[in-house]
């Protein structure tokens, strides 16, 4: 009996770290006004498929049901947000601002940082065609990543423009059907031998010099990001962020700003990505919605490997764990004639809000305050010969008080 | 584009109520000591087909993925959670409280209460065989329950056990290998008509009426009940259950105490259910590890329609939601030129961890106050003329005051 490949058992010490990461994203989004969301884990294969490029139906996990529906698991939330928008727009002011974390599938070759089962925080505004929006959201995922402990040494994330490099392209005489195709050749540049680069470049009838220019200045056609820039500059932001525009993102349904975030340290991983697909909507309603949309994903993988190795981050989320630790209370039931009024203690503890545990069965004293040392509790409480007063015995300093049991739980919690 | 039948949207405000759900559950498991686990969403079908029984194999959302493996989405957490602690139960001590609470599927006719993807909350510990770990579960269902704001007049535990039918069975001469369709005749004795029932047991040489009997005075051979009961006085939940041993619970699997929790509003709807399997860890690890164990599991459907039938259960989920709603402050711009102070302010109000909104663009200060309004928000700031001071307007009240942007942040948190 083996778990499948690419799927993560969460044992106690894991899901503490899983549900650190769920906690800063919650806490962040809620803060920036986002509203969390969710949908199905399974959906009809249609949906994927619908979407512009289909680029994940490859990876899919899908099946056909016993009701003969051709359905998959979620590969990414974008299509269930569209779905689920489209279906219900009026019913909310825009702009939308929408976040959910759930699990997502992929069939994919095992590698460092890619699981076939992953958390992954998906923040959208939907609703708002301005840069505003565009650092919004950006201002969103500098701060979701600021609350993990990171800082400007240790991520960047490279902003670029869609819409710029279709005037480029478009300006060079590349046509409109084929400036995809273009984005996929600018996409691959860095990662392929130069002549190659070349040759595929001729294809388009454009040369790597220029595009090599257009990436080295790209102020005069990309002055949306420079309003984005300002923007970020106005919250104290702009250190985070800087215009890169080798960047273009896979996806097909991209249309304005699209945005990379990196690991600094070295290993050039990315942490998360997103950019603004005005259009999509739009197709995945066939026509009834029209919505300017951006949005990003952020996987809990590589950003998990990432806070493991800088060790502010670390600290964080260590401190973190560490308070919310099994125990608060260990109750020590000292005499065993004295159990059914330790267990009426260990209930008013409980009722007051404390992480209260005991000893199910009879157990020597001297073992029951090493299983409270093991829970990392606070407070051992011995019930036995003083009753109806307790030794209450904080196991940091080891200092000692016989109390009242009675109003105890008041005062352990206050 | 739609939904499959079955399958839940979670739109902002029922995420709202799912997230209520879950964080009752949590706290008050952890509360009891109990640890957050989790496993796949996916395994393989061998992992369901081995638990003695294989109920849920007939319901199952399975497939053979691309790599020829036969997998299942869970329709159960026991059998992720047997095979997680064979595989490393000697790294925790005994006996371990742990508790997940994620989505399940099963391929069901559809019916209210009934869905193809719900979460379930299951609480097990393992490693225990004494009644003090079936009360201390008992208990925390307990708790859970009036966590939500239910009380004695809301909801009943059923208590029954299964050995106590077991020595009635076998002494009456049923063979140990009947004994499980013994236990499927007394499990539907109460939606059966009488002559269909009378002729079952009759198939095992017992008379209704001994059966009867048993089940009205059950004290002779239910001690352990008696224990569990004791326990549970100790702690002042005594009014919450009751001995019925018209309770069997379906599943092949359980062995000692079996209960279920049934709503008291005349519906009889059951809440959750669960019971002993100690046999199972051994099935399961094909002998490796044999250990004692207990749990039950409460799905959020039913429980969500009582929370929405009982007043004081539903006033109280319906504070925590709003405790949480959207904004506690809107930064107004009244006037555009300010629109950079007022994206710093907007920043450090966040920053001070104060749930802030604002107007991506442009608007009337009477559309931006209606926003605020919109939002629950509780404070109004407005950016404007008055810059570097703001006018802050507790919405609530109408209160105004003008007052430094600077320090604000600290003041509103205070």
């Amino acid at each position: 009996m083996q778990l499948l490949p690419g799927f993560r058992d969460f044992y106690p010490e894991d899901c503490a770290l899983r549900n650190y990461t769920l906690s800063v994203w919650r806490e962040v989004a809620s803060r920036y006004g986002f509203l969390e969301y969710d949908g199905p884990v399974l959906e009809s294969i249609d949906l994927y498929k619908k979407k512009s490029g289909g680029e994940l139906v490859g990876q899919l996990f899908d099946f056909v049901d016993k009701g003969e529906r051709h359905v998959a698991l979620r590969p990414e939330m974008t299509p269930t947000l569209a779905r689920m928008v489209a279906a219900r727009e009026r019913d909310y002011k825009k702009p939308l601002k929408w976040f959910c974390a759930p699990s997502f599938f992929r069939y994919e070759k095992q590698q460092r940082g890619r699981l076939r089962e992953f958390l992954q925080l998906n923040c959208d505004i939907l609703g708002d065609p301005s840069p505003a929006a565009d650092a919004e959201l950006l201002a969103l995922l500098i701060d979701i990543l600021r609350g993990f402990g990171l800082g400007a040494g240790d991520f960047v994330i490279r902003l670029s423009d869609r819409d710029a490099w279709m005037q480029f392209a478009m300006g060079r005489g590349v046509a409109q059907e084929r400036v995809l195709d273009f984005l996929g050749v600018v996409d691959k540049l860095e990662r392929m031998p130069e002549p190659e680069s070349r040759r595929k470049l001729g294809e388009f009838g454009i040369e790597l010099e220029a595009v090599r220019a257009f990436i080295a200045d790209p102020s005069a056609e990309a002055a949306k990001l420079q309003g984005i820039l300002a923007d970020l500059k106005a919250r104290g932001l702009e250190e985070y962020v800087a215009v890169d525009l080798t960047i273009v993102r896979g996806l097909a349904y991209y249309t304005g700003l699209v945005f990379e975030v990196f690991d600094r340290g070295g290993k050039e991983r990315a942490l998360a990505g997103g950019g603004r697909y005005d259009a999509l909507l739009e197709v995945m309603s066939d026509g009834k919605v029209r919505m300017p949309a951006l949005g990003f994903g952020m996987g809990d993988v590589v950003l998990g490997n990432m806070l493991e190795e800088v060790p502010a981050a670390k600290a964080r989320r260590d401190a973190w764990i560490a308070a919310r630790r099994a125990a608060e209370v260990y109750v020590i039931v000292a005499e065993e004639a004295r159990r059914p009024e330790a267990l009426g203690l260990v209930q008013r503890l409980r009722e007051a809000g404390l992480r209260t545990d005991f000893a199910l069965s009879a157990a020597k004293v001297g073992k029951q305050f090493q299983a409270a040392e093991g829970l990392g509790a606070q407070y051992a409480v011995v019930v036995g010969a003083e009753w109806p007063q307790v030794k209450v015995k904080e196991l940091a300093t080891r200092e000692e008080r016989t109390l009242p049991a009675e109003g105890l739980a008041a005062l352990l919690k206050g």
